[in-house]
């Protein structure tokens, strides 16, 4: 979202629901995104139907910013789906912007995705060479025409049976005249929840955080492999396939991308990030004066160091909340004064001070040098840079971005080498034991950033751009 | 294009261009696009390619508005097609606006439309039932997707081997890697010429005026039946389909679709039209003291009709050209008074004077009927309505949008009747004998509108909004 | 208006109104402008009261883009003033665009002008000096701020005060919260007249083109010298200066600003422009095939000269209505060929023909260039260049932008130099005396740009952008 | 700046710089500006003089969307003063976004405000009545023009002859062709301090923080009464007017205005904001489990009100980042629900916990009942409310909106009432003398939206539109 930022690109949201409400899915659908916004802020849109039609809106932006009280209104039906995307280039890579409609000899279907297909290369040559035209370049439009033409009575049983050759992360909604369907694939790696309505019909949301803000209750995950017809009275559900063992759900959800009032795995999310401060404190015991939070995903981990440790905290670094998109270049003399447009720190709080400074991620550490080198200018004495993840040294095939192996600092150096690099006194990651201890769990969850190990094979030549001969960017959700 | 026209809605131009020069081909297709602007002004796109990627822009509004040097500067290639068009309706469906691009297995291929196909619908299933998914309801996306599965080595063959399945008006261009090709209906409905670059290579367009405009010499029509591959050092040619016989050009070109400095069907445009009014003003003598064309189409009309009658030639009306697509409705007062925003008199050109009003057509007879007011209450004596061509009593299903057959006045009422509905004082519309005359030709012109009969079977419930489905509208063109 | 254009410079349209319709003054001020939009494209604003209250809007663009539905619903009141401008530049220069309002001890006042004061810089230098704060560098401000001071009971008093330190052109309307007022130079340089409306009330504009579009009738001019106060039950009139004799009128309202419907001196505009033709025909009886008008505004002309010389008239020259103000440029080789985005030849009407072009009026000589060239290669055998105004030698102090002497190309060579600037067989410009001889008077008129005789003293070296301490320009208007 | 905001709103931020570097003025009061951002989110401004010519670009907006890197580049000079301004309404109501500029007999002259005027309407009327017309309604065009005929040599002279007849808040920086001023009230109301350039030169900033945003050092306040002229070699200080005594420095820069890392009368604002917290623990000492701030701007005081009480703090209440002006409005079902869109609950968190919660202020009451509501449907036992300032029963006339009498609750309703409101278990605002202790300071400060005493005579009548007569609204800033 902002040119300064370090970290993990968000990875997209999905939300639908099937309604009783004549009318109202769509505007429940804006806010469910409203409330996943932080998973994406480059493009949105929503699918309605009411039975009868499907409309479509879709626009590159904020929510807030591609609907308007008007458009809503337009959009009429009681099942709706929708998406936020985080990244898609060009003015004509609207194409790529979710949900995807298909007209199809069912009528048309559209789908919303978040996740990636590791096999979408060979499942496209394929619908190709069946003599298909395709109009993007995503793994959500290979899942779309999969579908269009798969066999089986009924969409529970064509989703059902193109799951099998999709391999990769998918959590999915899809939209028909008549049907809200959601699935999940069967690592589990992309997060999928589902929740009833008080005034009947269910909703589904990449987090619960999105089915709260809508009034839901009785939530529960979709299982890894199932398939769910979200029916206005029922739920009716089909284990596509069977789970599998060991499950990869993502780590990086409870350090990172899920807001911290939404439950992943049953855990609350900033329950999770206040014990994997207080694990960071349990491993490294440092003798400090002030703990200090990059606002605002460390806070709460910042907060379990500093109880864990009885030092105190405080807020030592601002963070600018006005930095969008395109940003004016400082001036010369500016730069090497190391003025930072996102972060200002209070010098009262860091002068003099030794300081332990709590992050969640270090991705190619430009951030962190830069943070580092503002607190000692704030004349801090010491800077103890603590991470609440392991080195990320391998990027990620599932749906978030990582940056390549070249860029990512802790793939080309050791931790001693970073400090150095970073001019710290001390830097100190969080060990993966630790963390999946904070976690509360011993398996089940995909470390593969830390580790190098992929649930299933990944060919690392699938680059985001594979698809060279067209210019519209494979969109990978 | 604007609230008040009471004409035949212009029916799309497309455009290709296969230049030797690098980096040419996308700004002599914008300078073709914009000499093809009269067909078209709701929306525009160009497709080119270099050789290793295709890249397509597009938008809504006029030429110069969805394009500008920027955008230009960066469509890089030698190839390149592109499309104005008449009509689309909402955002969503900046989908409809063409080129239209699809992902083959032979690469990307992009494909640009002027016409109708009046079996699309069939098309259309028959896709669908094969498991195929449509992101558009156009007929367009009907020829590329068939385009996309064709048998045959190369486009030339595909081409061929697509076009006896269809059933319509198509005049088209197709863009791939590495060729551009051409290919028209074999009734001849919808024009196509091609011409050559003096710097080598070739154009293909819809009139040719946009071809004159880049500096093309010998210029010819595309043959109906046939396509054309536009090598850059030669014209491949190959006549897919029989020259359907009687040909079936269609007369509206000569009376008002048409650029009056285009030939069409080898006769200048302005020529006819003069001919028209000479025509007009034989089969109609009528004692008056001047001669007023409705501006700017029926001026060549006047012209001839005001020398073959002795009648004096003078401007009766201004046109404004600053009317634009929203418009602030007028008060009651200045309504009741026949005050007209479009159209002004010049009441000392037409007080006290008996005139002779030319117009080219009548469709519903609305401004038909506000011009004779308006002529009237400036103080002519008489009001004689000459209008050169004949009464349109069907709706058009080749690429034409002439309104239902409720709304055109000739299909409800007689001659006699209309003149008593526009308060004029005679109406006198050219015979169908005279117009061909007028035209040079005795048969292979479409006159389906004046006739009711069609050149092939019709099936009138082809609504212009059939696919209901979805709110995506189908964009006859 | 568009980057071809070689004409001097339109030079703004006012427009008031004082209605006995509720509600309705803003709405017909839009309809005025709309009939004035010829006269100024770049921006146009609305003034309105209702008599408690004075509202404001204003914009760049044309008086369709700058106002919608829903702003005109707005802008309450049965008292409002209009104008639309033909040059501002940069962002900040909204200022500069016109109605211009001040509060004042009196309460809010706002202004209209078309002209320009040639002392505009005394007047303001004196106003600087008396500690004012002037927030543009435009004349317009000056007049306002003289009125905002100005002594006498009423703004009839105040505006006659005002008129003996005004030395320029001034056609001008003036909007208080209970009140319209008009008035014109005494020189009667710039047009202005009055009508009244039929459901009561009166309007007063730029040209009576703009008057009958509302319905006005009984028009009259605005004497030169002449101040009046629209009450809407009655005109009070007081002649604040004797009309200067001779008068000043404005030559080129006939030649070329002028709507061809409006009436200026008692004449009405379009049938001026044939006998400008006629006597063009007669002053230079040339041997040819063929009168050519160049588009739109010397068509009257040419059928003038036609009907004069007993040579046939026909359309040779196309205008391309869709130029707008940014343009791409065209590629090295169209350039090369003489291909033309502006004007495109019908080579079957001129070719092999000894051709006689006629046109209102050479500045620069650039467009008069290419319209050779283009004649020429569309296979004309001759081409002779006839002008319906003298050469132009001097540039217009008086609110017209005519290029600076150094631009001028009668400024600068003799006739025989030009037409071989031109590159045409004969330039014949009509004589001085036969203008004035076409419009049927012999005094009366300002040919300061056919003589360098300005009705006034005028300091040459008051260039267009003289206030240069502060980037706003001074809009000459 | 949201929809859902019960704050005070913020009161416009100016800031000025007199370089050494060629062209970096603008680029730095861009940076100054933007870190300035919270003081005004509605407009912005830049003035720039290069010595020759002066330039202005404002418009509605962040700063970062008014300006572009294209803009910034354009505006060259040594010399800026800028402004962000917290409201304006409608587009014609751009001449009020400041700076303001005026052309003087002593040349260009801008000015940019932070406060108001209490006696704005009779130093307004006493220029109408000299003559003078105005623009605007506002006190920043009164104090323009009295500048533009102010006697004096130097501007240093012409601001000090001014200063006694201004009566209310100002903090003002001014730019001429060369030279930068500042100027503040002798009350001091509002901030304004000065820094020197590393590179040489000075800045002048509403804030320290916008200071240290471009590497200024040697910080310190303009003091009240003094006028400053920001020589670039050396700082030329006259007090033109005696300190106030007692000074009526503005309580609510400390409570919620600053940004926590601005100095305000000496005091780091992050540390004043956790001394009230720790005075509110002292004053209230309550049996609770959870201290919980309103994000963002209160969590310094319950994090002092955490660390005196021995109270846990976290994070209870989640801010959504992504609100922005307009909204959709949430249906039926969800606003019964008390779902919120601005905050949400942790309910882990909050659940089965007696909460303390802490606020700065209320004003209107409208957001303490929906948080309350919230964190008792997130399950908490018992809420506390507290806040950091005492009861808000006057409106503010120095430059703040502080909504009007009628609509302060406090003004209308007794604690012990208030808490009844509010639903909250008890509601406890800090006592006036408690908060000046966590000040530091007894006296010295204005506290009139607490006491109702202001530091001058007020007239209440004085409501922000009250020039009726024009539309363009008085911004009071």
């Amino acid at each position: 979202m902002d040119n300064y930022s370090d970290k993990p690109q968000h990875e997209c949201g999905v939300f639908g629901i099937s309604s009783r409400m004549p009318n109202e899915a769509a505007r429940q659908t804006f806010f469910g995104l409203f409330a996943l916004q932080h998973r994406g802020q480059e493009a949105a849109g929503i699918a309605v139907s009411d039975g009868e039609r499907m409309a479509l809106h879709k626009g590159q932006g904020l929510v807030n910013q591609v609907f308007s009280e008007d458009v809503i209104s337009q959009l009429e039906g009681k099942l709706a789906i929708g998406h936020t995307r985080y990244s898609t280039t060009g003015s004509s890579s609207l194409e790529n912007v979710q949900p995807m409609q298909f007209n199809t000899k069912h009528g048309p279907v559209a789908l919303a995705h978040n996740g990636n297909l590791v096999n979408a290369a060979e499942l496209r040559k394929e619908l190709l060479d069946q003599g298909m035209g395709l109009v993007s370049s995503t793994d959500t439009e290979v899942m779309l025409a999969m579908l269009a033409r798969a066999k089986g009575a009924g969409f529970i049983k064509k989703i059902s049976n193109c799951m099998p050759k999709w391999i990769g992360a998918y959590s999915i909604v899809i939209l028909t005249l008549d049907g809200i369907f959601a699935a999940r694939d069967p690592w589990g790696l992309r997060p999928l929840t589902i929740g009833s309505l008080s005034q009947g019909g269910y909703a589904v949301a990449s987090e619960t955080g999105a089915l709260q803000v809508i009034g839901c209750h009785s939530i529960r995950e979709v299982n890894p492999g199932e398939v769910i017809d979200l029916h206005n009275s029922a739920l009716i559900v089909n284990q596509a396939l069977p789970v599998k063992q060991p499950q990869a759900k993502c780590t990086f959800e409870h350090i990172y991308f899920s807001r911290p009032d939404s439950i992943w795995d049953g855990k609350v999310v900033h329950q999770v990030r206040r014990r994997l401060g207080e694990q960071v404190a349990k491993e490294f015991p440092i003798e400090a004066d002030v703990v200090v939070p990059v606002p605002d995903s460390s806070i709460p981990a910042a907060l379990g160091y500093a109880v864990e440790s009885q030092i105190p905290y405080d807020i030592g670094l601002l963070k600018n909340r006005y930095i969008g998109r395109t940003f004016i270049q400082p001036s010369e003399s500016s730069r090497k004064k190391g003025v930072d447009m996102k972060y200002s720190p209070i010098d009262q709080v860091l002068s003099g001070q030794r300081v332990i400074l709590i992050d969640d991620s270090i991705v190619r550490g430009t951030t962190a040098k830069r943070l580092v080198k503002l607190i000692r200018e704030a004349g801090a004495k010491e800077v103890h840079f603590c991470i609440t993840c392991p080195p990320i040294i391998a990027p990620c095939f599932m749906g978030v971005d990582m940056s390549t192996p070249e860029e990512l600092i802790a793939s080309n150096f050791g931790i001693e080498e970073i400090k150095e690099l970073l001019g710290a006194d001390s830097l100190n990651y969080i060990s993966l034991e630790g963390m999946m201890t904070a976690i509360n769990s011993i398996e089940g969850y995909c470390n593969a950033c830390f580790t190098g190990t992929y649930p299933f094979e990944v060919n690392q030549s699938n680059t985001k751009y594979q698809f060279e001969s067209s210019k519209n960017t494979d969109g990978q959700c």
